[in-house]
């Protein structure tokens, strides 16, 4: 979808208890650091639809499994009217970039702790995003 | 400590999980953005001790329980000598702030998954730490 990316993370091995890189101030998907903070979602909940007007996400899930569906109803992108589905976890462990203007849902797929980390480009704004309750877009959850 | 700092984070509460602030751009420890990465240590296991020269170490615990022992040996330091001892989690969910030159090492105390992220505010660089073995400090683990 255009406005959404995704990047293969290192994972290192060590016997003691493993790394997982999440972002590096050279990667090309940075775009400034504004804030990083966590959101956990129980298993079966779905929390959106959100929808970011200046924020870009940086999204990786170092705990459970994510199920991430966004929606794209920007006039004139070339993926106008799609839906882009992505489950992110340990097994497919990525970072997740996604442009503003693009709505976004996620649900908790894992029967433990579900947990994202998104390191944004902007702080916190309540007035730059918008919400939408779950059921104004059609989409088989 | 002087060099460490530890601060109060925001917890939100949702009914679809919570969420966890981890650092913003301005806060006053922020000391650039260079890396975020995630560490996990398993029940018991002990990683360190390490030492950076250069990097600024601004640690959360979003999942787990990990305890920390840092030990200062700068010459000069007003607290040379000692040891600074802090057990994070949800349940004391604080950012511990951490200025080069001081050792520090980690104990993995939840019996589940325990996982530190570090936002570092240069990008690793293995010629900027220094390792000991555990056994070199005389700490009473």
């Amino acid at each position: 979808m255009d406005g959404v990316k995704l990047f293969s993370l290192k994972k290192i091995r060590h016997p003691k208890g493993d790394i997982y890189h999440a972002l590096r101030q050279s990667d090309p998907a940075f775009s400034g650091f504004g804030e990083a903070y966590f959101s956990s979602v129980k298993y079966g909940e779905i929390k959106g639809w959100k929808k970011h007007t200046v924020m870009h996400l940086n999204i990786v899930v170092p705990i459970g499994e994510i199920q991430f569906v966004i929606y794209d109803d920007r006039k004139g992108s070339s993926t106008l009217g799609q839906f882009f589905k992505i489950n992110l976890s340990h097994e497919n462990y990525k970072r997740l970039t996604v442009s503003p203007n693009l709505w976004i849902a996620f649900r908790g797929r894992g029967r433990g702790p579900n947990m994202l980390l998104n390191i944004a480009n902007i702080e916190h704004d309540p007035n730059e995003s918008q919400n939408m309750i779950l059921s104004d877009l059609n989409y088989a959850w």
